[in-house]
């Protein structure tokens, strides 16, 4: 770990102080808990961790950074799954999870006004009484600036989209402490470049979100979820492409292969399961339209051989289900005591993700290596969360290198390295090989343009 | 006009006729028809037309225009409102709407590729035996390339989003001829900058868009459509935010002003309707959820005093009626003869939306001029056609006092001048107001990297 404060550092340091106070901490501890996130990156500590708490503070700190040239790594609450917050050329960890403020709620046009540091569930419990919504649900506790800067999504986008199509603007620090404002209060606009939906997905390399105005929903009237379970994956992933082929409205449809579907019995003791291929569904809507819907897939899902079409009307039943989907990632890791986990985030067009899925549970048992398999597959995207022992370096090399052949199996699917993690540095070597150089060429354009000092988030995203 | 041809086009003009042969022209014919599109403006002489038809041609081109600094307006049915297709500083204007293929159609992804010159009304004739369609319909017989250009949308975005959201990626030639490729066949993705969405809207300013890939909808079961009428244009509104607010999925929900109302009577020979305020509805769904839903909108805008709540759930009914909807512009523009027509395009959130339509009305009536408005409402946004006397520069000088007065105020109603017609020259000085000088600046920034020599689409979206 580089421990060295370079004189450029403690200058900033020294000056940040002036305004930040004790909030600028050189303090060890504090250092290594913004080392890496929940990736297997080697950590690397930043010289300074800073909480700062107002637009003005990250305006101020990013413009010492810009004049000394030390490198700043935005970090939320740390939930990196591809080492974004790995500060690996040192310099400033920026810490804004004490950005928690909900600034405005807007019942009538069913949008609010939050700082970067609130995470979904506290934003959720914030509105729960106002009948309205926040859909974007990636596993994990993360901050919601810290989705905006992945693009992230998770089990509703096959109903309500991505973080992408549910922000509407923006407040973004840029690399010099500039501070615009991108997007606005409209549902659209054809008012020049779209610059929200460009800092959206930058993972922090083009400067820092420091407000994000998102587009809530009403609370549906009716709810439901239900699951099925299969002979074989490959009727669980042929249910899936009928159901979002015949237009019906799910609100979420996710898989688990048998091998995760054993991790849940055991981790969150879901009674009246096997271990076998499963869908996990939920319908929106009216108390008709969700019965609709929910026989639909029913008779789909029969088709293929589906058994114990179980539902969950009421609310207790569906939120057991869905903490033990949301848990899925800890109840994999749990399944071998002494195991870690990587995973993997292909996305690929619908009709390549039987292909896919099967291809990926095949090279996992060619591995040797137990792999436990989840996806939002509704939208194409599915994670192998491959187990391999810890302190074993060998064992993580022949994990990194099945990761290798999944990505590389989906991208010649037509599909994605990364539907909802990012680049970061995990996916690095894939993008140039996604995008063509050209295209690839304009990203570090644009880049060099906005940060041209390469101080944000520095050696993610693009290999040197 | 402009009819002075420069040594350098000349240059460019000798060089495209080595690989564009007849087709790049200087009849003075056909560089009229390529001097504005549907809007006011003084038109402006190319210094030629080059009707390209593959993606080559179009780099060819480019890397001649810009290793020469002659201009490159872009130009596809010549539908724009707004002076995208002047060519103000002459230069080659460069018509793609020769570039018709349908490149690919894959059903089981609901997504096809296309190329820029075919037009949604095209598109959707090819689909039609498919069982899918394309939503995205402005009001006019535009190019596909052309909407992606300036973040088209138009009577369904309310359920099935803008054009923004229903491009899976592009293929675009770079001012200097270079060729990228953006986006994927995938439905989400977090693999690097946004770039499809930074040309989604880029007005020609930033390259040419050459390919499209399109997202594509299932046809529904049942489709039904219903008209309305209200005492009130404010009850109308009122309705609409209503309806919005309660979460039904309506799938287009129009506003018609009484003026628009004796318009659309008069010209498209609606019968059993009054020139009263109205709405015209579409519902989208299974037999069901489409009688659900409109029954609960019925009784909604029973609660505002509507009145003749008429249905039309035969094809043959609905088109005629979408058809009015459709010809609103042409009946308003023939509502008095010997006038001609200037359209605002504000947008704004829901909730201010009684307050900017009624104040446009009134600040119509006030000018002594006569205007019709109609709006996809849903989204907050709504046009309001100015009638001015033909060949009078006195009327034309008070609709534009007209229209500038309206945009004001949909600006400091936390709305946007532009919620679908795009910038152009129309709305460039509107910019700064609603970004800031700093916004504004990146957006320059963002021109300057990806354009350096100032050849694309100039005197666009920027004042100099």
């Amino acid at each position: 770990m580089t421990t060295t404060i370079t004189s450029e550092a403690d200058a900033v340091i020294a000056a940040a102080r002036g305004f930040l106070g004790e909030r600028i901490s050189v303090n060890r501890a504090i250092r290594e808990q913004h080392s890496r996130g929940e990736d297997t990156t080697t950590p690397t500590l930043p010289d300074a961790v800073a909480f700062v708490e107002t637009t003005e503070e990250v305006s101020r700190l990013l413009a010492l950074c810009h004049q000394h040239g030390v490198a700043v790594t935005p970090f939320g609450a740390g939930t990196s799954l591809e080492g974004h917050v790995n500060p690996v050329r040192a310099g400033i960890s920026l810490d804004l999870s004490r950005m928690k403020a909900v600034l405005e709620v807007n019942e009538e046009d069913m949008d609010c006004l939050i700082e970067p540091g609130v995470t979904r569930q506290e934003l959720n419990a914030f509105l729960r009484d106002k009948g309205m919504f926040f859909p974007v649900d990636p596993g994990s506790h993360c901050t919601i600036g810290g989705m905006c800067a992945t693009r992230a999504s998770g089990t509703n986008a096959v109903r309500y989209g991505t973080i992408r199509e549910n922000v509407l603007g923006l407040e973004v620090v840029l690399a010099d402490g500039r501070v615009i404002q991108t997007g606005g209060r409209v549902r659209k606009a054809s008012n020049g470049y779209d610059l929200t939906r460009l800092f959206i997905g930058s993972e922090g390399t083009l400067g820092v979100i420091t407000k994000v105005r998102l587009r809530l929903h009403g609370i549906p009237e009716a709810m439901s979820a239900a699951v099925c379970q299969f002979p074989t994956l490959a009727a669980a992933v042929e249910t899936v492409i009928t159901v979002m082929q015949s237009g019906i409205p799910v609100a979420r449809i996710e898989l688990l292969d048998e091998d995760q579907m054993e991790a849940c019995i055991r981790y969150s003791k879901l009674e009246g399961f096997t271990a076998l291929p499963t869908l996990f569904l939920e319908f929106h809507g009216t108390d008709a339209g969700v019965k609709e819907q929910a026989e639909s897939v029913e008779a789909i899902a029969a088709d293929y051989g589906a058994s114990g079409f179980a539902w969950a009307t009421d609310a207790e039943s569906r939120n057991r289900l869905w903490q033990a989907r949301h848990d899925a990632y800890w109840a994999a890791v749990n399944l071998k005591p002494g195991h870690r986990g990587i995973t993997t985030d292909v996305c690929v067009p619908i009709s390549r993700l039987a292909e896919a899925v099967l291809g990926a549970k095949e090279k996992s048992r060619e591995s040797g290596l137990t792999s436990c398999i989840v996806g939002h597959v509704g939208d194409g995207n599915f994670h192998c969360l491959i187990l391999f022992p810890e302190n074993d370096p060998e064992g993580l090399e022949r994990a990194w290198a099945l990761d290798r052949a999944i990505v590389a199996q989906g991208l010649s699917l037509g599909g994605t390295c990364s539907g909802e993690h990012g680049v970061g540095l995990g996916k690095r070597e894939f993008l140039e090989q996604e995008h063509g150089p050209e295209a690839l060429a304009v990203m570090r354009g644009l880049k060099a343009t906005l940060d041209p000092r390469g101080i944000m988030n520095p050696g993610k995203m693009f290999r040197n």
